[in-house]
């Protein structure tokens, strides 16, 4: 049942899904139990409750959907927006063109932003589209906070700015599938209005739950929102959550019980100290591409994201070749370059439950398949640039002191 | 993490999520993985020949789509019809319930023909409609197999005789989801065009895959059909087979083993032995509800179902308690009666993995519970009708003789 | 990698190994760890403190010896007699037995004390002779508390007593193995001296840990007898213990990560109320053994043992075939006889983690299985004996109330 | 229950126990099982034939004692010698000088030849006892195959040359703990009579199986041989073999399924490659602990060994720092030094299921804690060494090509 057998640990690098801690793994290994006894409920409260302070948001209203981050995209526009509606979205990498796509398909009026892949988001054509609008048939802005086919970081705050500058109304919809949890993300101070994330992201969970959380704008939109949706309607979520048996349809025990268990580990670490911690994986493996010579996608260092990193290869190697052979040789697993960077960018996640030791495997290998792939990098290079890094930045393990 | 905590095993009789075989539990133990190394890939490719077995299809197209039941049933109609479309839908319950308000709020023009709970589709209404239909309006059938709620099993042979009989072009579109892998199912066979079921319904396992098959008629139906959808949307699936990669978005690896698991074990069993074993099960509850002197909220046999049984209780008594003082006292769970027949019936799902002496220790249990809430059941009097059943009906485990 | 599948939970019946709560399943679920990091030395020391809870000895010290409970008899022996020395010795049983074995293969001299199988201790014996030896020739009177293979239970308190009349110092070493902590087991409080016990009977964990408790006389008897010891020595582990680091050789990181939360589970529940619900299950299999018209191997009430039941089959059964047929159809495991009651008896194990229900379902396989082999047993009729006696008796689960 | 927490993956680098691959603790997560039902005969019947694969024997009989190799020792002496024979054993590390200790606890007549910490055995001394040993005094040459606390590892060829030319028939007993399965052993070939092994060593399972195997030279010897033993009598085995029930008491469950999924991953890799893949941790270790201007403990390369590595520190530091600190910091578990080596060397384990990618990392945290505790090191130095050497080395995985 286990194919392609490999001895000792995979080493996944991929911005997702991403390395599962032992203590939810073992909260997850487990019978299912009827949804339906006083047991789920009660625990489904505190995920609410809980899940909400990752999201930096105390008015927030928390929906945890069984679907994948693309479900989670649906239900965040649907409920919020009518057929027609005007948004404004910027295309910058894989990921916001596949929502661009679903915002189109789902019959919106999309005003494409578009920009360079390794570039962020234009909030200066932003900011020219939202003064222009007096009218305000601009509903949406539609943003992935962190791009993660490219490792682009976009500046939310500043997209709040922009719109409180103009008084616009605007509802701020945010993909934060590989940032929330992982970067510094605020809901409530950046007025963000919806905001998603998948379980199998910087949660390091399994794949299966959509969390979307609505802020009471995006709550009082949905009641006139015209979208069709019955899946991802809010609505019998807001039936149930009042019913108190707070499930419209079957939930899965086990990614429910695994919620609960990742929470109380991102609590007991800290959300600050997993915030800086993914800030150390980040710097720490743009200091080893600098050191190999190569180019980091993101074209400058305000975009740097701290979730994954999109590495540029010199013209003459293909990209997917080191991916190939990171998980024939070394069971190591890199992200492809996707759609217009195919073959000429690999992505390392640092991304969700991963220490420095891990990373430095992970770096440790890359350096090889460089060679392997006949670029000249210095073995041990990228390996001695991240660690002087990581010696004078990593605390002792609060747990341990 | 684990509250309410009782000695020994849960006893759960719920009708989904039903119990997991400790061989799926332990291929679901395990971190994420690379779902874009070529190691999933080759599994999806093995899982989607293998679904279409249990469905009884060899031209069916199976898709493995990361929702519940209930996104099931939004794929299977997004995807074949354009809104404003007749249906006909039966409404026998809680579930078919559910689905025709879906249905409705999806823009279908329903045409809902309603029985009495506890009763199974009006076939010979159908039949009239479709004898009168001969402009071809009606453009789908929508039917429950099996209605989870008052265990009713509806004779799908009979739908597709009367839809040949009078060469019905409507599309079948059968809930499947607690019937498929329990009940005889036969896609082919029956012309069924699109046949959906839960992961953690027969095939035992958690939520989070809702498994829908298309025949090549829904799947010619799904390119014209104008309803609106995207992560419902067979098309990008059918593209990723295409290229190899099978995924348009993250699968739950997890759920990818655990079915992988689970399908090789019910192989194991074999497919007939399974039915069949629902089929004991089933017949050995309804010989204790008649021990009790209960009624079977079926009303006729022809449509007593194998995988739960509604069991009414005196008006005297609130089924509810009964489900209640199953949990709190003997770790017994059990279904709640719903809506209509909410404090009236109580549910004995006998789904999924599960065997004989489960099941009498779950009767032997509502015979004390039935005593508890004051109705005079004699004590032993359902085991002794179940287990003189099972006795001359148990065949040896095949492995073990 | 599982041979000999068979559908739905095996039902464990056998008094040992018994089953293991899944929240124990789960916190085994694990890796290695090293053993000489700070985190182990600090979990063994609440193991060995609530250890001696269990044996309600505040008193002992106990040792988790990597070994099974043969093992642990050795240790027991060796650690406080020395060759020659004599002991008086019950031999009621096959587990009796094997220790005498062990006893005279250690060169002991064993005053062996036989009873027919069935029956007790004779005490009357034990104290004739304790009167008797007033040079004290007599160094241990070595007894098992519950012989598991008749489900007798001996009166230990009475042991105690016996020893005092006279004032006799022969230390009192128990087999508790199928008895503590599910038995009345009260070191202090009877003067034991060594009581021992394997991981995989009451405390519901995988074999492995042989767990022994010396009292101060114990303890001071070890530092001279001069019995060949060094894998069981006690010398060994005091000397570990008063460093801190506990362990004089590898244990088991899984074995004590399971006890920490077996132990949890126990507290949870409360010792007073395990015991009793041992109680519950053991008279509730008598009664259904009575129902039956079947005779249980313990000849007097006074020995009835809440952890095993022996029943007798007529002689015109065997009863190895009863045995072998709960595992080929029923997939439920019973207790072979053993030694002089093979083919007589078989054996139901009501111990450990388990619940009313599961041993309903059991008893409800055997009444099938009786009739299987020929006995006229009416089906139901030991399920409603022991549920009549349930239902009486059951509380609420109290962290469900 | 898990105290100490930490983000990410422990980096288990303790020469034993150590890390257990995923399918193996799949395979542990279970509920017990009876273990005289049909199941578990038929698979301990697999597991001693293929226990003597990774032995390379085919006329040894081996035992699988629910023990640890302390107890495995004490098994092979028990059975093959009588209180007082004379046994040659070489004192070279703490292991040793542990075994030697037992040896004489076991009243055995032990004639030590002591090297200095980080030789090997002084085969030379041996030499002349065997060749002036005429009258065969000898009865056995007790060795450790590996030397755990040096990184040490002794020629067993040459041992068994030296027995043969002077056609000395003393027995052969080698302690394989941290060799067998990870070096190349030949039982058969070098005629040795005992060896053993621990199963959370090369085999990577959790603590609780002794391994030892016995050469029919050796089996013939236990029937004379007088040391007392009971619990770790071959005897029983044996006679339990012949029943076809294997057991005298009760196993570990557990631990059996481990093993079964343990070799089959051995299988699956190939003992030669496993063999070959830990020559490459070794070489890749020692090549770092070089390029860091540290000595190795192990004062010759022919006794390098491929399992462990002793790194021998500056007297300004404490090496038991550096393993604190290690813990305390990255989340790395270390060897201390032991003994007469404490504080003086630090240990890296590179034993069992282990990949190039995870020592890479494991170094790179070794060289920053060095800097820590103020030695002069060049991060990324250590790394670079030992991935050219990979680099050059490392196979595809086969079965990803």
């Amino acid at each position: 049942m286990d194919n392609f057998y490999a001895p000792g640990k995979n080493h996944l690098f991929v911005p997702g899904p991403v390395n599962i801690p032992d203590q939810v793994i073992r909260a997850m290994n487990r019978n299912n139990e009827d949804y339906r006894s006083p047991a789920i409920p009660a625990m489904t409260k505190t995920l609410l409750e809980d899940v909400k302070k990752i999201f930096k948001t105390t008015t927030g209203t928390p929906f945890l959907i069984p679907t994948t981050g693309t479900g989670a995209w649906e239900s965040a526009l649907t409920n919020t927006l009518s057929p027609g509606d005007r948004t404004v979205s910027f295309l910058i990498g894989q990921f916001s063109l596949l929502w661009i796509d679903q915002q189109q398909r789902l019959n919106f009026n999309v005003d494409v932003v578009e920009s360079e892949w390794g570039q962020g988001a234009k909030l200066d054509v932003l900011e020219s589209k939202i003064a222009s609008d007096t009218a305000h048939t601009i509903k949406a802005i539609c943003i992935v906070h962190n791009e993660t086919a490219t490792g682009v970081t976009n500046n939310l705050a500043k997209v709040r700015q922009i719109l409180d500058s103009y008084r616009h109304p605007a509802l701020l919809i945010v993909d934060g599938v590989s940032s929330i949890c992982a970067l510094d993300f605020r809901m409530d101070e950046w007025g963000v209005d919806v905001a998603i994330t998948g379980s199998q992201k910087a949660l390091s969970l399994p794949t299966g739950i959509g969390i979307v959380v609505a802020s009471p704008k995006a709550i009082e939109a949905s009641k006139t929102a015209k979208s069709l949706r019955v899946f991802f309607d809010w609505k019998d979520y807001l039936k149930f959550y009042q019913l108190g048996t707070y499930w419209p349809y079957t939930p899965s025990i086990h990614l429910l019980y695994g919620l609960r268990a990742a929470l109380d580990l991102i609590f007991e670490e800290g959300l600050e100290n997993v915030i800086a911690r993914h800030n150390r994986l980040g710097t720490a493996t743009r200091l080893a591409v600098e050191a190999w010579g190569l180019k980091n996608c993101t074209q400058k260092e305000e975009w740097h994201s701290d979730t994954v990193t999109a590495v540029v290869v010199p013209s003459y190697i293909d990209s997917s070749e080191i991916v190939r052979r990171a998980w024939k040789r070394y069971n190591l697993s890199l992200g492809l370059g996707l759609n217009k960077v195919a073959g000429k960018v690999f992505r390392i996640g640092h991304l969700g439950n991963l220490n420095e030791l891990q990373l430095l495997g992970c770096l440790a290998g890359v350096e090889m398949i460089l060679q392997d792939v006949g670029y000249p990098v210095k073995l041990g290079s990228g390996v001695a640039a991240a660690s002087a890094y990581f010696k004078n930045t990593i605390p002792l393990i609060p747990s341990r002191i």
